[in-house]
């Protein structure tokens, strides 16, 4: 009997899938022999057992606290629990940094405070700007440009733009610790998410190349946008001074409830701004992670709170209060110091 | 000299890995021939070919016009474009629903319009209710609970509530066409979207099952929610009467850029509330796909619009000025009575 083709193939495809399965089984076997540590820059103490044990328990099937692919979702705050924060958010670096471009555009706002301060580049004149000054030039360099114009430009800024302490970019900035903590979850099934109290369109603009987090999965601050159309009739979206979603304290269950739809599993912060996403994600049935970063590091990073006994800064201050919740509440606290063997890549 | 156990891993590893390869690659041809039509329900006309057409020059490797992986977004309206959105959305139908139960816990609102015509039952008066009166019922039934309650709600009432013509659950009355075409842009590395003017966190409760699209991937309208916690201390969150994203119209590019932060590659829609999403979508660099769906089939489903000389009706109406734009913009129109094989499963 003659065989058609088709036949032929459907035999060939069987038995390739035979051997296909067979040998990719001994590699994977192989492969889990080689398989390495994959938190290597954090020391074996208790919070890098607490995430290993976490991720074991959430993704060994047939766990009693097994969690579905499609609703492992985790949370990372960006300032200080994914890169430095001190002395200064960057994002507000950016802004200062913006203001000649500002004013060059638009000459009369020389002489307008705060923008006067700024441009005298008088560091301790700028230290003491109040918090509604920091609002006004964040408000004005923010907002009121196309969408497509803010993301080149922000695309630019960091690409060049260099922190003064460590004389790199600050994309370099980050904790290689938690670089392959959000690695390792990831490949075991999780949605890694940045929830920022930072502008949500300015972290998009860098968050793949620098996490590989994909934009649609960075959740922050976020004002509105005007849909209208160029004089060709091409349309385009801009950046209105309209604060839709604060995305600190409440505002991020808040936020993540608008942009996930779901409750996180996991949820890592560094200040009082994290606290009611640590609580949300805590209150869930079932496992959870909560960890706190603590800056207790001058040496190698910066030291701040007082929680070390040191004192607190203007920017994320970890606070005794936020420490005694961890405490009482089952959270773990990562002391930079002693938990991470290192701190940058570069080091 | 004695190999090393470590060493003979890695060549069994070596050995493995390409014989791994080969027989992959034979596999993926293999099944290249078997290859089934992904879109059988579709009529192999216009529409059809210009999807096929658009997927291959999008993800074939080396075209001029091919999208990377991670920015392959397709955005789709869900009602009129996804499933059957005549005579009443779906959500409303829930809303009027659900007003008894709310007169059950609020029993003074049962003498208070709009409230004592929907208990009166007397359809005729119901479809005189203003958009006013819509919208007080709107407020009333989706706001004032907690994500949870609503959640749940929600899920008990889509699983057994029938659509009056079809005899059947909503989520049986999506557009078969339509599943398919969401499945063939997954194959190609698509992330697919709903982006509805209906509540984003009514369609959530059902998108995964339905659609197979993931709560965190449905855009729609959306209300803010407050942060609080319960007697025992534990937080919820509680859904409040405001509006933070009105998802129509204009409010489509908006939503797009809060919740996914990318213009879309391709866009889905079925009435001037998708207009602007279309145009937003086309106005990119690049290869673009947009479509309208036109429902002019009166046996199988309905048919409504000016476009096909049809009465419009209140959901929905496919105007003449839609049709024009369409076809000066390069849009394609799928006829759901020529393109569309079959419109539903159960058929």
């Amino acid at each position: 009997m003659k065989m058609k083709s088709s036949d032929a193939f459907i035999r060939v495809s069987r038995a390739a899938a035979f051997v296909f399965v067979v040998l990719a089984s001994i590699l994977v076997e192989t492969q889990a022999f080689a398989q390495t540590d994959p938190l290597p820059s954090w020391n074996d103490d208790v919070a890098k057992q607490a995430i290993v044990a976490f991720v074991k328990e959430t993704t060994t099937q047939g766990s009693p606290k097994f969690v579905p692919p499609e609703a492992r979702i985790a949370t990372f705050d960006q300032d200080g629990t994914l890169w430095v924060e001190h002395p200064m958010y960057t994002q507000v670096m950016y802004c200062l940094e913006r203001v000649p471009a500002l004013v060059k555009a638009k000459p009369s706002l020389a002489k307008v405070e705060p923008f006067k301060t700024v441009l005298s580049g008088n560091r301790g004149a700028m230290a003491k700007l109040s918090m509604k000054d920091l609002e006004k030039i964040l408000a004005t360099t923010l907002t009121g440009m196309s969408v497509d114009e803010f993301n080149a430009d922000v695309k630019t800024w960091i690409a060049t733009a260099k922190d003064a302490r460590f004389k790199r970019p600050y994309t370099e900035l980050t904790y290689l610790p938690m670089q392959e903590l959000l690695k390792y979850l990831r490949a075991n099934g999780y949605k890694t998410y940045i929830v920022t109290g930072g502008g949500q369109d300015f972290v998009r603009v860098y968050s793949e190349q620098t996490y590989g987090i994909p934009p649609e999965q960075v959740v922050g601050s976020a004002g509105g946008t005007k849909y209208g159309y160029d004089k060709s009739g091409k349309p385009f979206l801009t950046k209105e001074p309209k604060l839709l979603l604060n995305d600190n304290n409440a505002g991020k269950p808040e936020g993540i409830h608008l942009m996930i739809g779901r409750r996180p599993v996991a949820a890592f912060g560094n200040s009082p701004g994290d606290q009611q996403m640590l609580e949300y994600t805590k209150a869930g049935d079932g496992a959870r992670l909560a960890m706190l970063v603590l800056h207790d590091d001058a040496k190698r990073e910066y030291a701040y709170g007082p929680a070390q006994g040191l004192p607190a800064t203007k920017v994320g201050a970890f606070t005794q209060a936020l420490y005694d919740q961890a405490q009482k509440q089952g959270w773990t606290v990562i002391s930079m110091k002693n938990d991470w063997k290192r701190i940058f890549a570069f080091e």
